[in-house]
């Protein structure tokens, strides 16, 4: 019988402890750590995201501005919107709600934040930061999440072996560099990867971030590992999950339910880059 | 029984097609592509390896020019020269030979390099493009020959599984990068790995580079595996690979000899990254 890893409850955690440290921020420096989002065009799931963003802000004190920009936005405003920005020294966190309106190159777009504001770990300053083992550099969100979950969780890293289904560079790949900096053995499979469940079955922590439900079964998991779930996927109008929750909860395993598992901390570790983001330019100067 | 890859014939065939890319490059640019070599102070052994690197160069019609400079060489006399080479358009690679003397901070220096002149592949600019899956970004040399080996002995990569020995920024993790972006399956082991052999011996692909001869040893090698040894170590003046040869070799593997393995093409794919330097710069101009 598997024990669940409660997401939302360590998220509430972690936020607590955010909270505490950005009151002795505000304290110590006289303003808050601020993020600033930028929302192009009219999708409404970006909206409801950038929405529950600005919340969590809130919650913990942070300091939170959205700036809404036209769907027909042009290229040449929304980098002089950034660069304005990255100026700006109340401004601390910046990130460009993805995905843009098709006429915008999103990655492009991207390397114009300043790489110290850069709350989403995207550019390729910070991504080179973290695959050359840099402990302190700004990851992406959801892949620090996972670290985190684990080690709330008292989830033993250093040594075990890591399989992360998945090579994006939103979750996979950075997830990979995150668990070398911990000391994992870590293996990367894929769309390509021969005979998955036989690697799958080597994990003591196993992580699917790939968004095909129920791709994980029971018996592609070890009695004893860990399970996290990164996809989701909505079916029928539910939000479901790369592991196949049941058959594999019937076996002796920790494991992140879908909803209420990875989702929770990816928001939570946007406030915690932002606050690193503030602490940092502020030791700067 | 095992059968041996000769990295020095799959080098020498490689190099013969380099000199024929290179006469054509010169042919159609009416200059020949050109490495500059910083050589820094009188360790016995770089000065050998700079001389291996202008011979080979010479042989394969590269133009090479080494600078030598002294011992006590400071910080700002070395940028300044880097910085030279940088505006040079008659040069089309450069190499600042390491190790640096103990007062040069390589991290540092390595950073001035012009990353579209970074023939060693160790900016971080180059690292990120790695990282994020670029596939004709400069690589690191010795880790883009273990994938040359694989493709001229026409070793299957793609959905096999690749397991690297060593997590360094010159070798294991640009190699799994190079080897993600072949579609290999790819773990990555180290020295905290918990039971090793277990997880070598589920290796299609094992690659070893720690430096720890004998570390790898028949039974933790999979019949039917390809063995890529990129260990050396100077045991009783004599060079010796990681893994335990006369063992491993008496299973059905392919692998390559220390020496005469890996080590022939780190030098051929210097001289391949020089070329693709010389090309790119040729086609941007």
């Amino acid at each position: 019988m598997g024990q669940i890893i409660d997401g939302k409850n360590i998220s509430k955690l972690i936020r607590s402890e955010i909270k505490d440290r950005t009151a002795a921020f505000t304290d110590r420096y006289g303003h808050e750590p601020k993020l600033a989002v930028i929302l192009v065009g009219e999708d409404p799931a970006s909206k409801i995201y950038v929405s529950n963003k600005h919340k969590a802000c809130l919650q913990t004190g942070i300091g939170s501005i959205v700036i809404e920009m036209s769907e027909d936005t042009e290229e040449t405003v929304l980098i002089d919107k950034i660069k304005e920005l990255n100026e700006d020294s109340t401004v601390n966190g910046i990130l460009v709600q993805l995905p843009l309106p098709k006429h915008l190159n999103e990655k492009k777009i991207i390397e114009y934040i300043d790489p110290r504001k850069d709350v989403d770990g995207l550019t390729l300053a910070n991504s080179a930061l973290l695959y050359n083992g840099n402990t302190d550099c700004l990851a992406p969100c959801t892949p620090r999440g996972v670290i985190e979950i684990l080690k709330k969780e008292g989830i033993k890293i250093s040594g075990k072996h890591a399989v992360i289904v998945g090579r994006s560079m939103l979750v996979g790949k950075p997830l990979a560099m995150l668990l070398l900096n911990e000391n994992a053995t870590v293996t990367v499979c894929h769309s390509r990867t021969e005979d998955l469940g036989a690697v799958t079955r080597t994990a003591d922590i196993l992580i699917s971030a790939v968004g095909r439900p129920g791709l994980v079964k029971a018996e592609d998991v070890k009695d004893g590992a860990t399970v996290i779930d990164v996809g989701t996927t909505r079916v029928d109008g539910k939000l479901r999950g790369d592991v196949d929750f049941d058959s594999v909860f019937e076996k002796d395993v920790r494991i992140t339910p879908v909803p209420g598992g990875v989702g929770p901390m990816t928001i939570t570790m946007l406030l915690m880059n932002t606050l690193q983001a503030a602490e940092m330019q502020e030791e700067e100067r």
